[in-house]
């Protein structure tokens, strides 16, 4: 919790906590009592006896966790605790059929929709904003820089246009995360709701509102690989954006600040003002590789059921929907509070070499290219002003040379405007 | 190259190599030389005198590699090679309007596109094998196996549909990727190509078959990341199932082996027959994760090009391009090598024991289902028939207790009917 | 919490709580005081007045956690809360010449230091125990097994003197972590305290029991680079062991199991004994690799202290403690769980096939080498008796073919004699 | 080969060759034969006709290569290869006693030992060169920066100081790395050596110049992992320093340049100056993590060998040792390039906010710590001279806030000096 307003910010916190969990947990188990009346096997009404008590503050998580030890999840011991609270005849239809992963590997999906969603919100808003300040900056020149020094100008709404392009091509793709429901029994088969299994496991997903799987999976893991690559996309999105604002935030840059009160200051430093919401979203997506590498290791999952590598995904999966969720509601607070410096942005532009490859460009005709390129280096090497090789001076104005920066800031306020069609 | 055979088996090898880079750089820039004519820039016979000269075999890749040091890529010295080969008159055209990294990114994605072609020949015919194995074994008994201890009864035919489900899937999300050209001049705009930048970029793209973006994605790598995470999908599959092929040969559980003259010979003990290719895929795949870490780790690139994280991608995507392939054609191998051995599945089978879960499930109405359990497992822990707690015998026969086994079977099949229809 | 006692077992947990974090924090602050009274810049009766105060149970880590937020860190809080809680003259020598990250790295430094304690208290004991283990098995006989083959005979004993050796040495490389303090200031000149810094920087190592290092390390990482890799080698070894006892659990391998009352059982099947110990052993230490990982890309930090990568270290350190913790003490548990199965070790040897090694080399002298591996190899897949071959019926048992395996096991316990001497 | 030049740099691409690999392996089978002499097994005569055709450029690569994938390594058909090339009566004593894993993991602990003294040769230079350039500027002003943003005044040689004292700790760590040689036979027993054994293993290890194991390692990684983690720190620090050369030598902050002739420009830029060998430092070293989480991953072996995770070790200690080497070559390179600008340093300085603590702790005593933080800073964000709070204008000169700056250099150097002394 100490670090939880740095690494954990914004709403997906919650969606990935014990409470949570439990709550999915208890959801799954709902789910499946109903699925047993939808597929006439119990009463309707011993059903809700079962879902009434699945409610997570009826249930002492210090307990069911320390239960975990002796069989090596909390399922088992919920399993348990939830038949003790139900009307003696409906005791034996809990959890009936069900194997501990069953329960685990739902709720986990519920909790990754759920996470999700809450992710989205940031997202979608983040993207919001990076649209209108694309637009309101679509001929705001500014320096373009490769490898850290000043190539070409460009402009600021190029910039933003693509930290857009990537965040909401990032989002579409989580948007298209659709989890499945488990359920299989100990070793797949559903052996013991048979010749029911089939359809209690489709009123089971359908009553979830996941995908029905066309088999068990709890050894295929291929769902957990696709959904921790896709958040690696998001957080590396982020990486790649809350880096360009901590750099364009540099005191000898000063492109950009991160405007807040109270936020951004130094315990010993009075003057400081740390651009601390894009820094806090850098350290939360850093987190995300690891933990990709780590659920996708998972993947190699024994027979039926696995030795170790199953019970390996919780933490990770947890985390990763979390730094997600942190990172992305850091990008949405960092943007909300950039101020855009459109002077400096001007006077950072360090000269007429700016435009060398235009001055390059225009002389290759009658030099040749290779010849015009070097007159042109040692020009700005010398220090010499570049219409002393006779172009004309009108070449050397940056808001001259910025090509199709205009439309490709179009192209990416449309595609914007599609996505958000289609949310 | 001494590892190859281990490690970079089947045809990807040869879309990974240095032969493969360099023709797919000079794709690039024979496609910027046609879409500079498609887009009434040159004249079409410029475009193909520069197109004619972009043969790898006339480059020598080593002087290539070796100017790259000044520059920090291959792509500057190719186009300085380039266009001193082509017709004087041609020459400004050649490279014209493009940086290294677009030729480079775009070689990228037509490497990736033809190393995810290679791979997939054999995903498919391995998918195929599997559908075979599954089909043939849809009701061959074997012990379900949970934590790697016998839990219940299951078939080999859902074995291998829960393989055939993953890898299948898998390979769909692989047949799904759909890389994008690279064009953007120094920092995104086309400058040197305006106003014709958007109609060359389209041209360039169409001509080489590859998606057009929105704006330049020079340091917005969602695409890789992406790439990334399904091939690293591909590899957790392949992981799994080469585990479970291992597993299942082992001498005590000789369930399967791999068949094959010459090949899993150990060069002291004359007896050994190892799962060589089962063993080879698995080593082959394990690089995935930290392959994808890394890629991923790559995403955070500065402002307009980025100072190290893009040229550290080169070697990752080649490799997990390799390492994937590498898995999978040693998997194909493995599959296509096994031998099963039904009447040894069958012989395995523990005992009574593995009908516990039935016989508790059957006493539970009578005794409660909690009493139950505890009294079958008192049962099987002293040794005693399950039949002295009162049971029919007959529903101690493991072939009885299959559940939906061959339905889900089924279901595999159908899927996999269906992607091959739709590949 | 829900999964703490699956994968966060035994006594590290409690040494990386908020609580514990909180008390270092403390601890340093405290450090800090009484510094400066060592360095004569204050009274030491100023210096106990702040130090009285540094318990971690007077303040309030939601509180803390929450005021994070806005300085990106909760050292910053911290230190202005314990400011307000000492007497008013003693309020400007609180956290006096120090930034938030000295504190945190500090506080850092302790609770690895503390965990590794726990840590190893857990690994010197299962030491012991395969110490014992390894002794009383030095000559009983096993089946070898490469690629999980069956290859030549070896002893339970060697078996476990390789986990022994493996473990008593990443203990021995766990103890000889000694980290250090961190004190420099904002930028590590230690500019308030002038010229006392380093007599203050000295004072507070030496109160602290860290190491006083050369230059402060706000953004040098190699200790924490040290660490994790001793961690993530630890880590390694649990899960090679783990996975020997999973895989020698086997059904229908049985030459070990997990002994234990209540534990191991299954919720749904009655009969299962898994050996759950090594299982959540093998969970825990999975973990590593990516966290490793994660701390080592977090080593690119920039200037003189860092825009995220620092940050970003704090979870995954705590993590890859408890984690290592938890993957130790399980192991431990799993150790002490086993019964050893000798008879079935002797039953499950393959029979003759596996002295082909030895036929082989019997018969090389006068066959030649290569034609004797190939006779043996022909031998045992046409299932004829090695004797046909006409060796010495002797050389078939496997007790007489064990090499140096007993010599091995007694060096595996003189080292380990030497590090349990030299703890 | 294509991008070797950029992440294959310096002495280390030679030691981590094809032809290295194979001379290694050649020593490994030649030390074996020498051994057997040493322990009287066979005459030195015989002895010394084997390891006479131990020479690497007697073997056909490919051939060796091809002929691996049946057996699943090289070290086999080389074993072979050899076999065939000496004498009839020294056949039988060719990789006697030992299996392919011996001859592969002796050969890689050959390669890393190899490749490592290379590392340190660039490392010990670049040291030395970071010691000359840090002493030269012990006292030049710059800006500290903390998280990007200038914070208080430091020196240029404390920042060095930082730099050599993280590389020169990393290099010392990597030079105690010591190898141990690897001989066991097929599962550590050294049975068909019996009873000489642990004689020819000592004899072995001593040729070799490599230390002797308790008790054979095929599945007991923890060395491996050790020097993983090493050159993971090495590559560590190589991203910070590299890292804070770009961002020193950006546009807009201009405190470095590296200057070389021909080298940093760019194909389509004349005026761009590229920091290349600080990014080439930067690409290479970024590839560390993923590499040693996939060796780390890698220590989960089975049994008494491995079923895959060994064979997956080959290539990312190969390329861990080959961009490690390339990190610190390029480093080298880049420190060597460097041209210093101490008047860009003093010029860039932000001014009088940057003594802002130091104002606020002379105000302390008298206005209270809190508020004079706040007072100070009310005063900069007003854009007021901090001369207005009444403090002497001496306090503002940035050279005389520098602290213990002076004193840490010294340190760092002495430390420098003793490493030095001590290679």
């Amino acid at each position: 919790m100490l670090f939880d307003e740095v690494l954990a910010a914004g709403p997906v916190r919650a969606q990935v906590s014990d409470a949570a969990w439990l709550q999915a947990m208890l959801d799954a188990e709902a789910a499946l009592a109903r699925a047993q009346a939808d597929a006439g096997l119990i009463d309707q009404a011993v059903a809700e006896d079962i879902a009434a008590e699945c409610v997570a503050s009826r249930f002492d998580v210090a307990e069911l966790a320390g239960a975990a030890a002796a069989t090596g999840n909390p399922a088992a011991p919920l399993a348990r605790a939830l038949t003790e609270r139900v009307p003696p005849e409906a005791r034996r239809f809990v959890h009936r059929g069900a194997t501990s992963q069953d329960i685990l590997d739902t709720a986990a999906m519920l909790v990754a929709r759920r996470a999700v969603s809450a992710v989205l919100v940031d997202l979608w808003a983040c993207c919001d904003d990076l649209g209108t300040l694309c637009a309101e900056h679509r001929d705001t020149v500014q320096a373009g820089r490769t490898l850290l020094q000043q190539a070409l100008p460009t402009t600021f709404g190029l910039t933003v246009a693509g930290w857009l392009s990537g965040l909401g091509s990032a989002g579409r793709s989580l948007d298209g995360v659709r989890p499945a429901a488990q359920l299989g029994g100990a070793v797949g088969t559903l052996a013991s709701l048979h010749p029911a299994g089939p359809a209690v496991l489709a009123a089971y997903a359908r009553r979830l509102g996941l995908r029905e799987p066309d088999v068990p999976w709890h050894t295929e893991r291929g769902r957990i690989a696709d959904l921790a690559g896709v958040l690696g996309r998001v957080c590396g999105c982020v990486a790649k954006i809350a880096g360009d604002v901590v750099l364009l935030a540099q005191t000898e840059v000063g492109e950009l600040t991160e405007s807040a009160d109270g936020a951004g200051g130094s315990s010993t430093l009075p003057h400081k003002r740390n651009p601390v919401a894009a820094v806090s979203a850098r350290a939360s997506a850093v987190r995300a590789p690891g933990l990709v590498a780590t659920l996708l290791a998972c993947a190699a999952q024994e027979h039926q059921r696995a030795a170790g590598a199953w019970h390996a995904e919780w933490e990770p999966l947890a985390d990763l929907l979390r730094v997600t969720g942190s990172a992305v509601s850091w990008l949405r607070t960092s943007v909300s509070r950039l101020t855009v410096h459109p002077e400096r942005m001007r006077a950072n532009l360090m000269g007429e070499a700016l435009l060398a490859e235009r001055v390059a460009a225009e002389l290759a005709p009658t030099m040749g290219r290779v010849e015009a390129h070097d007159a042109v280096a040692e020009c700005v090497r010398a220090g010499r002003d570049l219409t002393s090789l006779g172009v004309d001076p009108e070449l050397l104005d940056p808001a001259g040379y910025l090509g199709a920066a205009g439309e490709f800031v179009d192209r990416a306020l449309a595609a914007h405007a599609r996505r958000r069609d289609g949310r």
